[in-house]
C-alpha cells in the first residue's frame, strides 16, 4: 500500500490553541493536507505564544528571534500548511469560501456562535460544497445554553467528575496534569468526522459534526459504573490501592514506586511468592478473592513492608520473575523516551523548521500502527503564513489579488 | 440523511473486558453490526461476571437468577449480537472464518500472539477477504518484545508517566480512578478502524491495525512539552493550584469546591471583582501576567480565604456574575445526571434486556452530535449466545450442522 488513508483529502483549520490543533494533527498524521488558517491581527495560534521557545541558543521562556518557535507550536502544527487571514475582513472570508469549495473537511474550535457571526458556518457553506463535512469542538457543545462560557480543560475536569476518581475520600478533588479535558474531545471529533465522510463517500452529502469538551469526558467517567458500585459498597475513591481488586494498588520501594496488579488468584499468588511469604499460599487468609478483600489490608500492608526494604528494580526483578503482574511508575520524561513507544511511532522527536531537532524534545506521535503505509507526524510546523502565496496561487487568484490581499494583511 | 455513518458494515467483535469492547460499542453507537463472539466455556466476556448485577429487585452483589446482567455488560454490550464460540475447536474456528468472509471489520483485544495461535491472525484471514480491516489492541502492541505481559489499566498508567502529573511533587503517584488506560487505546483504534476502511473503499485493499494501550497513553502525555517546560522552570506537579498560570486551580468553599481558571489580565480581573478586592485592580502586584506569576500564592491565598467563608453558590454566583471562568466541582453521579449532556447522547440511560431502565443506571453515549442521523447506544446487551443459531442460519448452515455445532457448545 503507497498512500495514506486520508491522502487526496483537504482539510481547513480554523482551530486554535490544544483541542482543535490536535484533531487536525491527526488528521495530517493520517494523510491529510492541512490548511492552517490563522488571523495575523492576533499574532496567529495563541499556542505561537506559549512560553518557551525553541531557540538557535536552545529552549527560552521569550522569543529571541524570528525564527525563534514555541514548543506548542511545533508539537501541535506538525505537517500544516498556514494560511494568514482576518476573517473579519469580507475580502479574506471570500478567500476561507473559496478555500471550503474545494475541500473535503472544516474544523473549528471556536467558541458556540462565533462561526455563525463571522459568516462561516455550516449551514453557510454548505450550499457552496454539500459533501463538506465540518467539524466543530467546543466546550459544552453547539446546542444547549452556554453562549461563549469559557472551558479550559480544568473547568471541564471540573465537571466531568474526574477529579473526584483520585485521592481518598475526604481528599480535596484532584487535577491531572495531563489535560484530559482538552485531548479526549479531539479522539471524538476525529471519530466523528472519519465517520461523516465515509458517508459522504456513499451518498455525497456532508454534515455537521458537533462534539463537546464536557460531553466527552463525561461520556468516559459514564463508560465505568461508578454509582453502582458506590451503591453496593465498592467506594469510588481509595487511594494508592484497590481494596476490592486486592493485592492492587501502588507501593514504595526504596528509590521509586511501583503498580501492582493482581486481583486473581494466579497472579495474587505470584504475588506472596515474590514477596517470599509462599508460607500464605493456599491459606484461609489470602485463598480467594473475597478472602483477599476481607483482608486487603494486611496483604497490601506485607507488600508495602517488603518494598521498603528493596530498590525499585530489586522489586521489579522478583515480582517478574514470579510472573506478577506489576510495572514501575515512570516520569512522564522516561515514558516518552521508552524505546518501544518511539521506534512505534507513538511519540516522535520534535523538529523546529530551521534549527532541527532540539536534543531531548518529543512530541506525540499517531498511535496507530498500520501495515500499509505508516502514518507520519515528523514534519515541522509551518511559521505564521508561510504558505500563504502558494496557496492562494492555487486558488487561481492573480498576482494583482494576491498583492491587494496582502496589504490588507493577508499575511 | 436517514442512514448511521457504518451503516452496512459488519464488525466481528473477538473482543473482552474494557479496552476491546469500548472499541466495539462506538462502532455499534455509529450504526455498525456488531457480533460478538464470546467463549461459552468461559462464561462469555469477562464482563459478565463483573459484580454487580441488575436483578428484578435491583442492583445485587452476585447473580439471583440467569436472567440478571452484570452493569458491566450493561454497559459495554449494548447494541451487539452475541454467538458463542470456542476458537479452540476447529469446527468453531471455521464458523468464525465464515463470519470474517462476508464482514468488513475485525477487532481484538487479545494478548499479543494469540490470534496466530488461534490461527485467526490477520495474515491468515486475509486471503480470505482481502478487504478486511483488522483492528488488535493490546497492552503494547503487536511489536516489540513484550510477550503475553500484562497490561491492565494501572499497569499502563504507571508506565504512561500520568500518575506523576497530578499531586505534588514528592508526593506518592497518583492513579486516576477513570481507567483512562483502557479506556483511551479504543478512541485510537475507532480512528485507525474508520481509517483503513475508508481507505479500503478506494483501494479494495484492508490492512492490519495495531493499537498499543501504553502507546496510545504515552502519546497523550508527549501531547504536552511536561519536560520543555520543566527545563526552563515551570514544575509539572503543582497540586491544587498552577502559579504560572494564576489565578488558576482549585478552592474550597464551605460546602464543597470549585475550580478558577483566570490566567488573561481580564480573566483576573473579573476574579478579583468576584472575590470583592477591586481595590487590587490595575496595582502592581497582580496587574500582569508575570506579576501574577510572582506573588501566585498571595493571588491564590485571597481567593481561598473569600472562599472558605462562603457557600459554594455564593462562590459560583458571584463568580458568575462577573465573568470570571469557573466550575464547581462535581462528583460523577452529578456529571452523567447533567441534563444538558444527557439531553445530547453523551450520557444515556442503561436498560435490561428483561427488567428495563433500572432508575438511577446511566452509560457512557456517543459524544458526537451528528446533524445528519445521531448515533445510537440505547439498545441492551444481548445474553451470551443469544444470536448463535440466527447467525447460523444466516450463514447458510442447515439445522443438521447448526445442531452438531450446539452439541459442541456452541451457545
Amino acid at each position: 500500500m503507497t498512500t495514506r488513508p486520508l491522502e487526496g483529502k483537504t482539510v481547513i483549520d480554523l482551530t486554535t490553541a490544544l483541542s482543535g490543533p490536535y484533531a487536525t494533527l491527526l488528521l495530517a498524521g493520517l494523510g491529510a493536507r492541512v490548511i492552517k488558517v490563522e488571523n495575523p491581527t492576533r499574532g496567529g495560534d495563541t499556542s505561537r505564544n506559549n512560553s518557551p521557545y525553541v531557540t538557535e541558543g536552545g529552549l527560552s521562556l521569550s522569543r529571541t528571534s524570528d525564527d525563534d518557535m514555541s514548543v506548542s507550536m511545533m508539537l501541535r502544527g506538525r505537517g500544516k500548511e498556514s494560511i494568514a487571514l482576518n476573517l473579519k475582513d469580507p475580502e479574506h472570508r471570500d478567500v476561507l469560501l473559496d478555500l471550503i469549495k474545494s475541500a473535503d473537511i472544516v474544523v473549528d474550535n471556536y467558541s458556540a456562535g462565533v462561526t455563525k457571526r463571522l459568516g462561516i458556518d455550516y449551514e453557510t457553506v454548505r450550499p457552496l460544497n454539500p459533501k463538506i463535512v465540518y467539524t466543530s469542538i467546543s466546550g459544552f457543545g453547539a446546542t444547549g445554553d452556554h453562549g461563549d462560557r469559557k472551558a479550559m480543560d480544568t473547568i471541564v475536569q471540573a465537571l466531568s467528575g474526574v477529579m473526584t476518581t483520585a485521592g481518598e475520600p475526604g481528599e480535596p478533588p484532584v487535577r491531572f496534569g495531563l489535560p484530559v479535558g482538552d485531548l479526549v474531545a479531539p479522539l471524538f471529533a476525529v471519530i466523528g468526522t472519519l465517520s461523516a465522510v465515509l458517508q459522504a463517500e456513499h451518498t455525497g452529502e456532508g454534515q455537521h459534526v458537533d462534539v463537546s469538551m464536557l460531553g466527552a469526558l463525561t461520556s468516559l467517567v459514564a463508560c465505568e459504573p461508578f454509582d453502582a458500585l458506590e451503591s453496593v459498597g465498592f467506594p469510588l475513591r481509595t487511594g494508592a490501592y484497590v481494596p476490592r481488586l486486592a493485592p492492587f494498588g501502588t507501593f514504595r520501594a526504596i528509590d521509586g514506586w511501583f503498580a501492582v496488579t493482581a486481583p486473581t488468584d494466579q497472579f495474587s499468588a505470584s504475588v506472596l511468592k515474590a514477596i517470599g511469604r509462599s508460607d500464605l499460599l493456599g491459606g484461609a487468609e489470602f485463598g480467594s478473592r473475597d478472602a483477599r478483600v476481607a483482608n486487603a489490608d494486611r496483604l497490601h500492608g506485607l507488600i508495602a513492608g517488603w518494598a521498603a526494604e528493596r530498590t525499585l528494580n530489586e522489586a521489579m526483578a522478583s515480582l517478574s520473575a514470579h510472573g506478577a503482574p506489576a510495572a514501575p511508575v515512570r516520569s512522564t520524561a522516561e515514558a516518552v523516551r521508552d524505546p518501544d513507544v518511539q521506534q512505534r511511532g507513538e511519540v516522535v522527536p520534535l523538529v523546529h523548521p530551521k534549527f532541527g531537532h532540539f536534543d531531548g524534545l518529543y512530541g506525540s506521535g499517531l498511535p496507530v500502527v498500520f501495515s500499509g503505509k505508516p502514518s507520519d507526524l515528523s514534519g515541522p510546523a509551518p511559521k505564521l503564513g508561510e504558505h500563504t502565496d502558494a496557496i492562494l496561487r492555487e486558488l487561481g487568484y492573480d498576482e494583482e489579488r494576491i498583492a491587494s490581499l496582502r496589504l490588507e494583511r493577508v499575511g
